[in-house]
């Protein structure tokens, strides 16, 4: 299976929902990306669909936002 | 692991996501439940934290509300 990528800021709504999706789908199945801290990276979850964090891109694509945490533009600061 | 329990109600929202759901965490281990047509069931969800579907509700007891296809209200219609 291809790695998933759970992408969040460092919010206690992502955290929270972090360890919930390491727990469920695997640590070694995801990839962690925390966009406040490597923020080359926003234009790439943009570009995929991401919204607001925290988010889970599934290996197909598509884009399963979890409890709101913060927007893109949040994020963006 | 316990099971999760993967709350919907028939929208295409809900499809979507419980396809990505199953595909992540595997169909053993999350049981789906059909709020539109089990009711009965409505009152546990929203007793546990559901405010929306479609809605994961981990084994530790967490909710995440997925992409939102639909309020609890909406569901009891």
């Amino acid at each position: 299976m291809s790695k998933s990528i759970f992408y969040h800021a460092g919010c206690p709504v992502c955290i929270s929902a972090e360890h919930d999706i390491v727990n469920l789908i695997g640590n070694q199945n995801v990839d962690i990306v925390h966009l406040g801290e490597h923020e080359s990276q926003i234009a790439k979850a943009e570009a995929v669909g991401v919204k607001s964090v925290p988010a889970l891109v599934t290996p197909n694509g598509n884009v399963l936002h979890l409890n709101f945490g913060a927007s893109m533009a949040d994020v963006k600061g």
